[in-house]
C-alpha cells in the first residue's frame, strides 16, 4: 500500500495543477497551493478503524500527508496532543462542554511543529538543501531545528523584538540567524531578498504548500479524538490563518473519506483587537482582508496585519457558517490566569484569547449551552515568559510560611 | 474489571505494611514507602495486547498505577513521550543504535509532570486539601499546577536563585508560592514547619509514595514503544533518583507479569562532577550515599546532594550490573549544543550529560557498539533559557543577509 495518496497540487484562485514531485513555492498567478489526494483510492483501501494501533504522532495520518518515502519524515514526536475537558472554565462560562486541543505539548511548546516537521520532511524529499524564511519567533524556531534534524541549512531573520526564547532555539540549531532592527515585513523584505540572490527555498508561510498539511492533522486529531464525531465549534487563534485552514481542509477530506458524517463544526477566527483584519473583513462580508496599519497585540503570534491566505481563512468561515471576533489584551491576559488557576493549564496568550471567544459567543447566544466547543491552545505560557506579572515574597532562612488563604 | 491493582504500601527498609486507603508519608522507621500491586491477579485478567488502543497517556497502564477511582485521575495529557532515533550523534559516538526518550514533550516541559499527576490524582483520592513542598523548580511548577487542576491548595518554597520560568509557573497557578534567600535545604526547612503547623500534606521528593509510580510509567513506556523488548543500557540524569528508582520498580514489575523476559538494561546514574554522591557511594561500593558538600553545576535538576532515596538508586544500579558516572558542566553545555545541530532536538543541560555519558563510557568499552542505549531526556531545553549563549547579527532595515556557510 502507498505511503501517501498526494495526487498533485492546485491553484484555489486559478486552478492551474502542479507537480507533487518537484520543488514548488506560490503559483505564478501570486496565490499559495493546495494539496490534493486521491481520496476514492484511499478510501477502498484504508478504514478509520485501522488507525488504532498506529504510533501517537501526526504521522499515523500518512496517507493524508504529501511525504511519498516513509524514508523522507523527519520527526521529533509532533502530534497527538492532548484533547482535554475544560469543564471547570467551562461551568464558569456556561458551556459544560468546553475541550481544549493543547498544542504546547509538542516539539518546541507550540504548533508551528506540525508545519514544520511536514514542510521540512516534504522539502527534504524534494531536495532542498538550504532554505529561508521571515519569523516573528516560534515558526522560526521550529523549521530551524526540524532542518537542522533533516540535515538542511536555513537562514532565519526574526524582529529584535521576538522573544528571547526563540531566538536561543534558533541559535542552537546552528540556523544562519539573524535579528533585525525592525518588523516581520522587514525581515521579509531581507528574506525575499536573499531567496532570489543565493538561490534559496522560501519557507515564508504558505509560500511552500505543505505546512497546511501539518497542521491540517490538528484537525484530524479532533476528529478521531472525539470518535470520529465532530464538535460544534472551534475557536482558533487567527494570525496568518494557516490553523484554521488546514483544520478546515482536514474535516472537508475527513467528509469526503465519509470518515465523519454532518455538519462541519463552525469555525471562529479569534484575532487580537489590535489587529484584527480577518474580524473586519467578515463583518463587512468580504471575501479578502485588508492591510491593517499599525497593528499592535501583546501577542505576537497573531500580530500579522494581512494574511497570504486570508481568502481560504474567510472561505473556511462562511462555509462552516462560523463568525470572526477580536478580543483585546486586556481580557485574554486575565483570562490566562483564570485558565491556569482553575484547571491548571498554563497557555499562551493566543490560546487564551479563544477562551475569552468562547466565553462572549456564549454570552451573545452565538454558542449554545450544550454544544461542544474546542478552545486550541497553539502553544505553553513557558513560551512567554513576560506575560506573568509576578510578585512574589521573598523569606529569609529563618522565617515561617505564612498559611495559603 | 478493576480500574487499579494495587495491594498495600511497603516499606524496603523495615518491610511494614501500610494502607493505601489512608494519607501516608514516610515510614515510622523514616524510610519512604513504596507501592505493591496484585500482579498475580493482574497477569489473569489483561495482556499486554489490551493496551493496543488505549489513550496515549500515562493512563493507558492505570492497573499498575495507584488511583483506585477513575474519577479521581487528575490529568494535563501527560506521558507516551517520543522514542526518538538519534542515529546522526548516535554514529557520531559509535552508538549507531542510540535513542532518547523526550520528556520534554509534556506538560510544564519536564518529566516532573508524571510524578504530579499521579501524585496530586492519589492525593485528592485520600481526601488531601492542601499540600506544601520545597523546589528547585521544575517539580514545583509541576505539583502547583496540576494541585490547581484537581482544586488542591499548594504552598510552594523556592531558592530565590531558582530559574524564573518555573516561578511564573507556580504564580500563575494561584499556589502561595514563596521564594526563600537560600539553598532547597533552606526551603525544605521552612516547609517542614509549615507541614507541621498547619498539618498540610507534605509532597516533599519521596515524602509522599506515588510520585515514584508516575515516573514508573517512563519505564513502561520504553517497554512498550521497543515492542515490549528491552534496550541494553538506560542512562538517567540523576538529583533525587525518582526517575531510576521508578524506572527499575517498572521493568521489575513487568518482568514479574511476565510482559518482558530476559535481562534487565543496565541501569546508568548521570551526575554532574559539582555533585556526584551516588558515583562516589557506587565507585566505593557502598549502599547509601554522603552528604555532597558545596555541590554546584549548572544543571539545577540535578544538584541534590543527598537523595532520601539513595539507597534505592544504588540498589537498582547494583541489581542490573549498571553504573554511576560524572560529568562536567563544560563537557554536557558543550553536547547541548552538538543534539541540537545534529538532531534538531534543544534539550535541557540534564538530558545533554546521559549523552555525554553515553559517549564516555562508549569510549571506555563499558557500552558496545551494538547495544541499544536509551538516553533519557529530562526536559526542555527553553526552561533553562540562560545555557544558550547567543551573540547574533543585527541587520538594519536595509541590510543584506550574508549567506550561511
Amino acid at each position: 500500500m502507498k505511503f501517501s495518496y498526494i495526487s498533485h497540487l492546485y491553484c484555489p484562485k486559478c486552478s492551474t495543477e502542479y507537480s507533487y514531485q518537484e520543488i514548488q513555492q506560490l503559483c505564478t498567478c501570486g496565490s499559495p497551493l493546495l494539496v490534493k489526494y486521491d481520496l476514492d483510492e484511499l478510501r477502498s483501501n484504508l478504514n478509520k478503524e485501522n488507525l488504532v494501533d498506529r504510533e501517537s504522532s501526526l504521522w499515523r495520518y500518512h496517507e493524508l500527508l504529501p511525504v511519498v518515502d516513509k524514508e523522507n519524515v523527519v520527526t521529533l514526536g509532533e502530534g497527538m496532543t492532548p484533547l482535554l475537558p475544560m469543564s471547570v472554565i467551562g461551568i464558569d462560562m456556561d458551556i459544560p462542554n468546553l475541550y481544549m486541543k493543547d498544542e504546547g505539548i509538542i516539539p518546541t511548546g507550540t504548533f508551528k511543529a506540525r508545519g514544520a516537521a511536514v514542510g521540512v520532511s516534504k522539502a527534504k524529499e524534494v531536495g532542498v538543501k538550504e532554505l529561508a524564511m521571515p519569523t516573528n519567533g516560534n515558526a522560526g524556531a521550529a523549521w530551524a531545528l526540524y532542518a537542522a534534524r533533516a540535515g538542511i541549512k536555513s537562514s532565519i531573520v526574526m524582529p529584535i523584538d521576538a522573544p528571547k526564547i526563540t531566538r536561543n532555539e534558533c541559535a542552537i540549531s546552528g540556523s544562519n540567524l539573524n535579528l533585525v532592527n525592525g518588523l516581520i515585513s522587514d525581515a521579509g523584505k531581507i528574506v525575499g531578498k536573499a531567496v532570489a540572490d543565493y538561490d534559496l527555498f522560501d519557507a515564508s508561510t504558505l509560500k511552500e504548500p505543505y505546512r497546511i498539511e501539518g497542521k491540517k492533522t490538528m484537525g484530524l486529531e479532533i476528529a478521531e479524538q472525539f470518535g470520529w464525531k465532530m464538535p460544534d465549534v472551534i475557536l482558533y487563534p487567527t494570525g496568518g490563518g494557516v490553523g484554521i485552514i488546514g483544520i478546515y481542509k482536514a474535516l472537508c477530506e475527513l467528509k469526503e473519506l465519509g470518515w465523519v458524517e454532518g455538519k462541519l463544526p463552525r469555525l471562529v477566527a479569534v484575532q487580537a483587537e489590535g489587529c484584527a483584519p480577518i474580524v473586519k473583513a467578515w463583518q463587512e462580508g468580504k471575501k479578502e482582508s485588508e492591510f491593517w496599519a499599525d497593528s499592535s497585540t501583546i501577542a505576537f503570534g497573531i500580530n500579522v496585519p494581512k494574511a497570504l491566505g486570508d481568502f481560504l481563512v474567510l472561505e473556511a468561515i462562511y462555509e462552516t457558517e462560523g463568525c470572526a471576533i477580536a478580543i483585546d489584551d486586556a481580557a485574554f491576559l486575565q483570562e490566562q490566569e483564570k485558565i491556569a488557576f482553575l484547571e491548571g493549564a498554563f497557555i499562551c496568550p493566543e490560546g487564551a484569547a479563544t477562551f475569552v471567544a468562547a466565553r462572549r459567543l456564549r454570552e451573545s447566544g452565538w454558542i449554545k449551552e450544550d454544544e461542544v466547543v474546542v478552545a486550541l491552545n497553539t502553544g505553553m505560557g513557558i513560551k512567554y515568559p513576560d506575560t506573568v506579572n509576578v510578585d512574589v515574597p521573598v523569606l529569609q532562612k529563618e522565617e515561617a510560611l505564612k498559611k495559603s488563604n
